[in-house]
């Protein structure tokens, strides 16, 4: 028999969501400080959005829903330290970055990638669609020289289609979201009651 | 000069919001703890989501956020230990509730009032758009014996759609929403945050 894992919580992100930012740099600080592992599963909003028949951002789609955000998500990263600059293009293409996301999920350097994504997109306004940028990205946290490619192999497609799909059978339909002991609870103001969730369900499993 | 009255925070909030329920039992008594009184503001979401293109609520337009929802409330009624029972029909008819909330949202009664349309709605499963079941609640809150018929006048009528207007002037589109000094915050889980603010705000005013 294999010894059990610790405890662990699933991140459910999308490159392009703007409250995935200040979680991304939230969620693995918190959990490990209750013992809690982190499980990163990147996915794409696109399909999910789609299925809702939303072609682009509901943030861009409902203007009173976007201004609010803004607003908020500066009040957020001021809270947590964060600097934030608003991107000049929103959302942007975060296909490439959610592949290696998905095809390298438990290298040791896959959360700082993360981290360093988020504030490209949000604190430095770099085109992380860009190969190049990612690429900069991914020599500064010391990935092998041969990510890139990888994460562009047809495997590597497959395995984000998979996940989004997988996404969205487990019902979720925004990011962040999080996964404890098969719950799921959506938005970064609710990783505290994520946490709390892992070590003391509060009700029996929804039927 | 008249003297300043305490600070004041704005609990926006419609009778048929679900997530409104547990945020009308938890406003009151987080604000008074912190010497903060609540100005209740009752509107309609109707005008506010057609203005979106929806017809509808979007717990039912969009399944897999509905049932989101559904369990979510379960788990925060059970956080609040407030009893829960899905209504057989979401969402009920809230414009009668909301035009006396709008009319008489001084009287003392008023926050009792609240709160009890929102356990008949949620808890009891009552049909909140049905004047005898209001006019019952109202009488169980020690309201005068005209306060049905006040407000089904034409000047409550006017009062409730001009409230609803200043909702969506002040970008609101989502219940329950809170304001504080100016700022806005969506959603029962940031009154904290919105309670703060009144006391320390963390930035300028959005330009």
């Amino acid at each position: 028999m294999t010894e059990p894992g610790p405890p662990t919580i699933e991140f459910w992100f999308e490159f392009a969501s703007t409250y995935s930012y200040p979680a991304a740099f939230a969620v693995e600080e918190a959990a490990h400080k209750r013992g809690i592992a982190v499980a990163w599963r990147a996915f794409l909003l696109g399909p999910v959005f789609a299925a809702q028949g939303w072609r682009d951002s509901p943030f861009n789609l409902f203007p009173a829903k976007g201004r609010y955000m803004w607003r908020d998500l500066e009040r957020l990263c001021a809270t947590q330290g964060l600097p934030l600059r608003r991107p000049s293009r929103f959302p942007r293409g975060s296909v490439l970055a959610a592949r290696i996301a998905c095809r390298f999920a438990d290298a040791p350097w896959l959360p700082g990638f993360v981290r360093a994504v988020y504030a490209a997109n949000f604190a430095e306004d770099r085109d992380i669609g860009d190969p190049a940028v990612i690429g900069d990205l991914l020599d500064r946290q010391g990935a092998g020289p041969d990510t890139l490619a990888a994460a562009q192999a047809d495997d590597a497609k497959a395995l984000l289609r998979a996940q989004t799909d997988q996404a969205m059978a487990l019902g979720i339909f925004g990011a962040p979201s999080f996964l404890a002991r098969g719950e799921l609870f959506w938005g970064g103001d609710r990783l505290d009651a994520a946490l709390n969730w892992v070590a003391d369900p509060l009700l029996p499993p929804a039927a």
